[in-house]
């Protein structure tokens, strides 16, 4: 007997989950069409050169690469790598597509591949769940991307949830007021572990990066409120940002400006989200923010954008940690029992005719012992029960029995459906 | 300037073709629930070892394979393949779910990858959508296969399609009767070629193959409807299961038994079915078939199985040539022009009250030329524009403009509401 596995990392939706994950997709989905942005979806894989050089380091080292076809196979040479993540495709197609209407307001809901260490909410394969506007400097782009993810987040039962917001020209200005511009994404990547380290944590790391003492107090000052030299009206149009994206559905006091916000990645050029819950602790639920020079770095033209991702995985950890699931409704809602050889006719037609009505129908593919084959529709979770004996055969009738409650009964076909259908 | 470009065989999914795309799945997982199938996801790669070797000779060139990460890598070795099809990985969840309850009856609509030569209609990531019923050797198991897929074509609109009908073992007992056991599967090549290259290349082709023109005359005839021996039943069988099918649903006479249907796979071991429409060629939609030896293989039981794939790609080829597609409904239903910063928050509001209501709802970025706007709406085949100035701002109202009719007119917020959402 052979074993099987799954890669590392991965996992299978059985029905339970998927039951969950349609319901939550479906939600996303609708709000996001609800502000306007419409359906994108690209290939799986990509060219190896469209990805590499696209995400540090590190990221290339993550990226799972494709061996070449026919030639080149033998030498271990690849030509293709797994999207690893929404944002580098999108500059492709907008490259590829000139004539694209701008602004171009997209969605994308579609699995990501990186080869990371996998830990709780974190897999190998993910989906996530981007919103993005090329195309337009205004800053009510901004606070529709803050609107929508709030608006999303409400609506999926979220209730405790904080939108950090800050900008990455205030960073670049803290740097300029310590005099270390060319160590701005050194100090940003210590700040960026304020959350997991904490101040003692960053501060020896910002003195192990080469930040005097002077420069490190300066820092934890500006971060706490001090004042940055030469960013009021920055900090104005955050908080204006702030109040639009309020005013177009982000919940009220959800969003928080927040000096110590980094993000990680080095292409944000403006204003700088993540939304975090307090309960369970697991990180960012999502983050974006204003990048207005990786959308043309395809095509050579100037184009500016701004986008968040929701990370749909972290999403469900949270869900099923607070309980926000509900059951799963994985069952149909009738089962339609087979009694033996003559009567068969029968059961398939009313089958059909639930079916036909609208209802998700099983139908008993062996003529097993009825007691047996209501256990299985109980088991199963389906509700009402369809027995189509030989007397309800001869009569055009059917045996409905509510296999969540009392009622039990011989009626009509069409009767039957009713009382279904009605619940 | 980089130039860009799409993997070969690939393609991206711009909006229009998403709204169409997003429609027919819709379709086709409400009919794959309504017949009680539940939602199955897999991930996108799966170690080597479960997929090489199951797809024969032809279909080990055709994986996708990834390099290791990290250590190997360097030698170009590989761990990890694309997924080829969705039964492998069904097969692969029964072995690893032991306590599955059986049958076992689960839809999984997501892509594959195939490095094969692409062609109208086919593409290297293309998406299918199967439903399998695992654990029954009941013929109602084959007959809820053959009803849902002719159901989900009848509603997506198809009127003309043929599901050809045929069984594995009336070919099996074709070559016993020319006394060609061994060359069972050299004779199902053979026969499967006669829609490419009619009945004088199959002829030749036998002869090449070693049958002597006796064998080729026997097939022939036997082909064409002569006696089989000892098949008697299997095609009584054959015929109930025709019935059963379209009591189940299938329309009306769409089911044809038809002995030259023979099926690439290897792996069938009774009933085989195809769906062709006759415009245009196109090949099958969809295919499928009784397979009781494949699911076991990986948990050394014997699970009997049998099912069904609906190639999205071809159908969308056929919907879209055949008119069956329709406009899509790309735009939002809502504009909500900018008229100046004073007026800016009455926008926001006016947006998100839209939008509260439900309606999709795009909103001007920009303070443009009020006519600039408006034909941004236009072209982008928005239906109503919802203009918001000083005066409106001023007492509470909107203008309301039908960009698709007539109407056109000043009036309360509420108001305007009701009226789009009337249409």
């Amino acid at each position: 007997m052979a074993k099987v596995h799954l890669p590392k990392g991965t996992r299978d939706l059985l029905p339970a989950q998927m039951h969950h994950r349609l319901a939550v997709i479906d939600t996303i989905r609708s709000v996001f069409t609800r502000f306007g942005f419409a359906p994108l979806e690209t290939p799986a894989f990509e060219r190896i050169e469209t990805l590499m050089g696209k995400y540090g380091d590190e990221g290339n080292k993550l990226i799972y690469k494709i061996l070449k076809r026919g030639k080149g196979a033998e030498r271990g040479e690849t030509d293709l790598a797994l999207r690893y993540d929404l944002t580098v495709p999108l500059a492709r197609v907008v490259a590829m597509n000139p004539g694209l209407a701008l602004p171009f307001k997209r969605y994308q809901i579609q699995p990501v591949w990186r080869a990371d260490r996998p830990q709780k909410g974190r897999f190998r394969e993910f989906y996530q769940c981007d919103v993005d506007i090329v195309g337009s400097k205004s800053p009510l782009a901004d606070a529709e991307c803050l609107a929508v993810v709030g608006t999303a987040l409400h609506e999926l039962g979220f209730h405790q949830f904080t939108i950090r917001l800050n900008d990455r020209r205030l960073l670049r200005a803290m740097a300029e007021a310590i005099g270390a511009v060319d160590q701005e994404t050194s100090m940003l990547v210590a700040i960026d572990k304020l959350d997991k380290i904490g101040v003692d944590g960053v501060r020896a790391e910002l003195g192990r990066r080469g930040f005097d003492e002077a420069q490190v107090d300066r820092i934890f000052d500006m971060l706490d409120g001090g004042e940055i030299p030469g960013t009021a009206q920055i900090e104005a149009d955050l908080d204006t940002l702030r109040g639009y994206a309020e005013a177009l559905g982000a919940p009220a006091g959800c969003i928080k400006l927040d000096r110590t916000l980094a993000r990680g990645l080095d292409y944000y050029t403006g204003p700088i989200f993540e939304t975090v819950v307090t309960e369970p602790a697991i990180g960012s639920l999502s983050g974006g923010g204003r990048y207005d020079g990786l959308i043309g770095m395809f095509s050579g033209r100037d184009v500016p954008a701004v986008g968040v991702t929701l990370g749909l995985e972290r999403i469900f950890v949270v869900m099923e940690e607070l309980g926000m699931l509900g059951d799963s409704k994985t069952a149909s809602t009738v089962w339609v029992t087979l009694f033996d050889e003559e009567t068969r006719g029968d059961s398939l037609r009313v089958a059909r005719a639930m079916r036909d009505a609208g209802l998700n129908t099983e139908l008993s593919l062996e003529p097993q012992k009825l007691g047996k084959q209501l256990k299985k529709a109980h088991r199963a979770g389906v509700r009402w029960a369809v027995v189509v004996g030989p007397d309800e055969a001869a009569a055009g009738t059917v045996q409905l029995k509510d296999l969540h409650g009392d009622f039990k009964g011989t009626l009509p076909l069409a009767e039957a459906v009713a009382r279904i259908t009605s619940g």
